[in-house]
């Protein structure tokens, strides 16, 4: 039986070894056209040597819950951004860096929170729980090869907390 | 009377003077994940030098239709995107390159649909249809004036065709 990995709720603090999130929570807004809008800026660190390239994923296939996840991926050439476009939560499976990449920490968006994984931050690859969900990707636009992936020695099941 | 000016339905043929639609509608996609997902790659051409910026701007206060539409803006270094992350509706109203700022074509998007302004497009500033609604936005960061403002020498009434 896999040992059991916890989705905790996503927070900017919880995943600040692993990245940013992506959400409009901060207190030290700007105002933008005439107060009609808040504005919450540089919400995330884009690291991509300029290169920065905006996709869409839409999910085909839903993942259940719990998953056995038994592998995880980097890119060492570049951060990568995932924002809910329909208001879904998901889960996500992060390793620290300098850690070894066995040793994962979950969470849990709440389907307002978008996440951006560091350069080279071990993940879990991106499931969808429903079929049809759509994330906005912000990464890097790069012809050169851009994913490790590293086959966990014991897989470990990923579950949320209900 | 304002001159009445009625948003068009948002298409990638239609915005292609003033700049991309960010949407999961092309027929080339990639497998990702195993084929759990699909991906739209290079939806939209970051125009910013390398310095881009993820930000999030929240509706605070709603613009009803039809709109008095009495000033433009433009950003002349750098692209700005638009993705809205709760699927509402909004419309823009745009010109061409070198046309004058007064001659406007609007669109309005179906929600699945975001905008990039190509850098210097002049545009009517964001308005949002219901308070707290989100956007995405991508653009550049800098810290010099980047927003040029033209006061249209006629305000235009921008409806919708409903």
């Amino acid at each position: 039986m896999p040992a059991r990995l916890v989705a905790l709720p996503l927070s900017a603090e919880g995943f600040a070894p692993f990245g940013d999130v992506i959400e409009d929570v901060r207190a030290d807004t700007a105002p933008m056209n005439d107060a009609r809008f808040e504005r919450f800026e540089a919400l995330c660190e884009l690291d991509t040597d300029g290169e920065t390239e905006v996709g869409i994923v839409r999910c085909r296939s839903a993942t259940a819950l719990p998953y056995r996840v038994d592998i995880v991926e980097r890119h060492p050439l570049g951060s990568q951004a995932f924002v809910p476009l329909d208001g879904q939560r998901f889960v996500v499976a992060v390793a620290e860096p300098g850690a070894p990449p066995d040793r994962l920490h979950a969470f849990v968006s709440n389907g307002r929170q978008g996440v951006n994984y560091r350069r080279g931050t071990w993940h879990m690859p991106l499931i969808g729980l429903e079929p049809g969900q759509r994330f906005l990707v912000i990464d890097r636009q790069t012809a050169a090869t851009n994913c490790d992936t590293h086959r966990l020695a014991e897989p470990v099941l990923l579950a949320l907390d209900e």
